[in-house]
């Protein structure tokens, strides 16, 4: 069966808005105190551009990487599973199916 | 006499170097103190996007502005001036004439 094709239920589909919030706020706080603590140690030019060269890499990354729409949740939850942004105990409700099909992609 | 034929003499230029950069100092320890600050306020996706914003113009605009090819200086200083960063007092030692065109390009 395609990995594209699979249905998401109702319940299926808030569970994984959820997990994917939550792991979207995990990865965000800490880059926020990455950069916070960065930001405090900055002395001269190079540390300065050194910060946002991590910011266009972080930002590239996690718009690249948050893509929500349903054909791509399974890719994007296995991602964020081996990111260590999510665990696969944070998917429990969505289909064995699914879940048996994300824990595979996560040992790619 | 066009602009960019002016020369320069050593001691000219130990003025030059000196005054460009103690602007660049100035306006990177303003940049760094600006950097530090936002930091610690940045609470969401928003803030931390709009300090990369903030570095990826500074950098683009220092990176183009602090050009110190000896054509291009007059320029350059006049810029750094109306900008702040530079008072006219401090390229005293140039030639009167340089300091004139410098002037005047300052109200442009």
């Amino acid at each position: 069966m395609p990995l594209l094709s699979l249905d998401w239920s109702v319940e299926e589909q808030q569970i994984a808005h959820q997990a994917f919030k939550t792991a979207y706020e995990r990865e965000l706080a800490e880059t926020l105190a990455q950069v916070k603590s960065a930001a405090q140690t900055i002395a001269c030019s190079e540390d300065l551009w050194k910060l946002h060269d991590f910011l266009s890499a972080k930002r590239h990354e996690m718009d690249g990487k948050y893509d929500d729409r349903s054909p791509m949740l399974i890719f994007v939850f296995a991602d964020l599973i081996k990111g260590g942004w999510m665990s696969l105990d944070e998917l429990n409700g969505l289909d064995e199916q699914k879940l048996s099909k994300i824990a595979a992609l996560t040992r790619m």
